[in-house]
């Protein structure tokens, strides 16, 4: 395994250069493009890591499934009376869906999805941001995870685009806090900063039928975990859900910091990182690197 | 299995009574409702059914799958400039997406792609309906499978809305025989009549790396059959696959007529029948039955 | 008048080859570009002409005008339930306006809406094309006009955007006759040829109270004349409507030939001609002809 | 004339309880329904009045006017790089299409817009409310115009949709001026409290070629004059503009406190109240009584 991680990176190398690295936020823009590391977590324990596997980054949208565990975890299938599972078609910001749908978002991966779960949790938690940290350290089994405040701040300043979704979600009565408080904890999650070996073993109990051994906790029911794989089998990678599915076969979460995190149902987790972007705003070089690595020990579920 | 299978039907049978058969052509809306069969085959060659299992049906949407498969077994690759892979966020049938993005369907399994898939299929056979009808024969290993051409006169009778798909695409440049005439054809793949126990063993090169063991033939490359069977799972119930992802966790692919053929990799195929439909015009029993199978055997790839 | 109308041609003929002649289909294309006219015909009879204003073009869309008050003149207030009067803030070709208002198209001046109102002639009329070419011979006093039947069959080839709307509306329900057969009759319409003057003089009865002095005929009701010029001050000129009522103040309605065509309420009409058109498909230098026409007249309604 | 008013209101007064107050709000939802008034101003200083003319209330949108005619004056044609003139087609508040044309309101009269004139003015003065409120009372020569505060607070406390369009131009960079700021403008305009005879009065200098009598001002050119005019008549009434030019024939703007304001250029201003509003949010009774006046006098501009 060691040597095929090693293997793969060395063939996707050649593509660092092609992509973009996101550059909405001064914050983000600052990152050293050439960035390119990997992580294998397996259910028994192993860790396979190539590349920059321990250097940290801004795990952005991979923080909705964190936001997502946690909401499923108090509030159960209630929350799907505020936001659904169907992938959405649209780009991942789109208003024109959310407006049609009055205000009910498509799932909780899109913008405006995460921003309800958010609001769910905000209601139940004193400070989200902190909350949401903890989860992630002890599901990483890493004390040390902090919130990046500077990526925050600049998040929020050009928050824009997020007001719009939550207001117009406001409007239609599915927002219940203070718009400018969630959108504060929102963008502290998305600057939570993780490792591949972070990440890979903070999702590794969506491998494990719900169960966190770092933690010795049962996250999720193994059918909560199925469900929670499900919705990111189809919608976890933005509007390019399909092409993931078609290339990997895997549940999978990305992030425009460049970081992707795959479901090995049963068996293992993997974390891709690289910071450049492709035109749907996930890593270039990780999702190539994530396709060499399904054909080649044929983890498809397909 | 097949006691399973039996208890299984008697647990959604209340249902029957509680959704509605498609009746947008006379045709289909003269179909028995109260009908519920089931069929496993397994990649060893078992075969395991309960209830209406041997009544043939018409297949309706699940006649894409042939279609798409031939096309990419004439074409290839190629096939994907003129039609995507993602899931498309709406109504099957909708034209606004399709104009938004210039006459290019998103996914095989919407009506408009299907209009291109089988445009495609136009330009390499001289009777695309036989042709298909004499493949789903071999797939399935049944010679005696029919076209119901009253069904096919009739939907084409209906086919306002597929027709106003076919001309928005060729107004794009992205349809080239006379839409009539795939219209036509495509109304005949639909109005093919097949069983539970003939269209599970007509899928089963798709859990089964793309060999056809009743054929002898390798139908797709064990790569292209994962890529058929993403494309199911991200978009093979219409405006629902998140749900069917959700709740079965399998791909899968349904049909106005109340079926649903549902693939495990590397193990079974299983249809199940039903002819009363949900409002987002699937099975809605079958739906159920398969939700339970899945569960109660650990079936979801998730 | 005749000194203005001369001094305005010379003002905008530098404006010519600054356009682009519509050539969606061969038999537009090939026009002579750098042709301008103009004609002015006032409710007391006198005629002012400038340019080439004698020439015959296609009248394209300035047909909907005709069709419109043919169907206002059988049916009367009963053609509103199947199509409306607002303007549509959508290009003149849109189907997704159609498909979320459920195939009521927003206006008769959208292809859409025409298309409706041809489908309602249809319904009356054995030969709607020569009815109409009939109706218009009388309204402008010249039995000579004729249908160009090359350029109705060559629209009908490119047909494919305009089959597509009309088949969503049969989808709808707001269809009645068969698709091909009102194709053709709007076709026709599109494809009648009439000079500047053959057109100032057939729409004098708009501002006329709905006299026709040629033919002695009481075409509309003094208060169907407000409304159907209420309707062209709306949506008479495509996606530009707003820009004509801005620059020129007028109800009007254009044609892709090049042709438009406004009335001065209880005073005048004019017809000007020119055919190459602007980015929203209407005449380049008729629309700032008419702007100078207004602003030195003081002719703007508002 | 003031019989006519007197007789136009009596045959209106049995819709009076057919429509429904605007409750958006609890400060709007509060006013007496059963109110009708109506003033025709003449450009030679003539007032006619019937009903509850005198009486104040809240002019909402009607607001939009004065703020449009307030950027005109110190921006001039500028301000159409950020805001057009075409209708909309779509519902007052709508995000799909303010999202698919990037940022730049369809016109000044849907809240988009008026939000986006707000923000020109917010860049210019150093207290828009009070500058504008000030310009109503030289406009209607009253200067008792109060602004309700009540309302305005009521109204920003439930800001969440308008708020969401101010974002989505904010993150299209089409606001300038921090949200929130801008809201409490457009509010405060809003809240204005005027009479039938106040706008009636205000009105005038766009019946005027742009010059107030009771100020002694040229407000606008009188080039300047037509377009404003031309705007209402194509944007003014909401989704419901193409209606208004079919029944009554004239450039207009309502609000939905129940105010109308219409313009015969040249000639007069009328302003009828009534508080229950149609299915489109415009005075149902407000709406027949202009159309019997623009009917009975002959005022339609078409």
């Amino acid at each position: 395994m060691q040597a095929l991680l090693t293997e793969i990176l060395d063939e996707v190398r050649p593509l660092l250069g092609q992509g973009k690295v996101a550059d909405y936020i001064p914050a983000l823009a600052t990152v050293e493009p050439r960035q390119l590391g990997i992580a294998v977590y397996g259910n028994s324990g192993e860790l396979h890591v190539a590349g920059d596997a321990q250097r940290a980054f801004s795990i952005q949208s991979i923080s909705k499934v964190f936001s997502l565990v946690q909401a499923i975890g108090h509030s159960g299938e209630a929350i799907w009376q505020r936001v659904g599972y169907e992938p959405s078609g649209q780009p991942f910001n789109s208003l024109v869906q959310l407006e049609f749908e009055r205000g009910r978002p498509r799932n909780p991966f899109i913008n405006a999805g995460a921003l309800v779960i958010c609001d769910i949790n905000q209601s139940r938690f004193a400070a989200p941001p902190l909350s949401m940290r903890d989860f992630a350290r002890r599901l990483a089994g890493n004390p040390e995870l902090v919130i990046d405040n500077r990526v925050a701040e600049s998040e929020y300043q050009h928050r824009a685009r997020n007001a719009a979704a939550a207001y117009l979600m406001q409007a239609f009565g599915n927002f219940h806090n203070d718009v400018e408080a969630v959108l504060r904890s929102y963008f502290s999650h998305c600057a939570l900063r993780m490792s591949c070996v972070d990440l890979a073993r903070a999702f590794c109990f969506l491998a494990n039928d719900g169960f966190c051994k770092h933690s010795g906790e049962q996250i999720l029911s193994a059918r909560q975990t199925k469900q929670v794989n499900a919705i990111m089998a189809t919608s976890g990678l933005y509007d390019e859900a399909g092409n993931f599915a078609y290339r990997v076969g895997l549940p999978g979460k990305s992030g425009v910091g460049g970081g992707i995190v795959a479901v090995v149902p049963g068996r293992f987790t993997v974390c891709v990182w690289s910071p450049e972007l492709n035109a749907a705003g996930n890593s270039l070089a990780g999702i190539k690197a994530l396709e060499l690595l399904s054909q080649r020990i044929g983890w498809s579920v397909f």
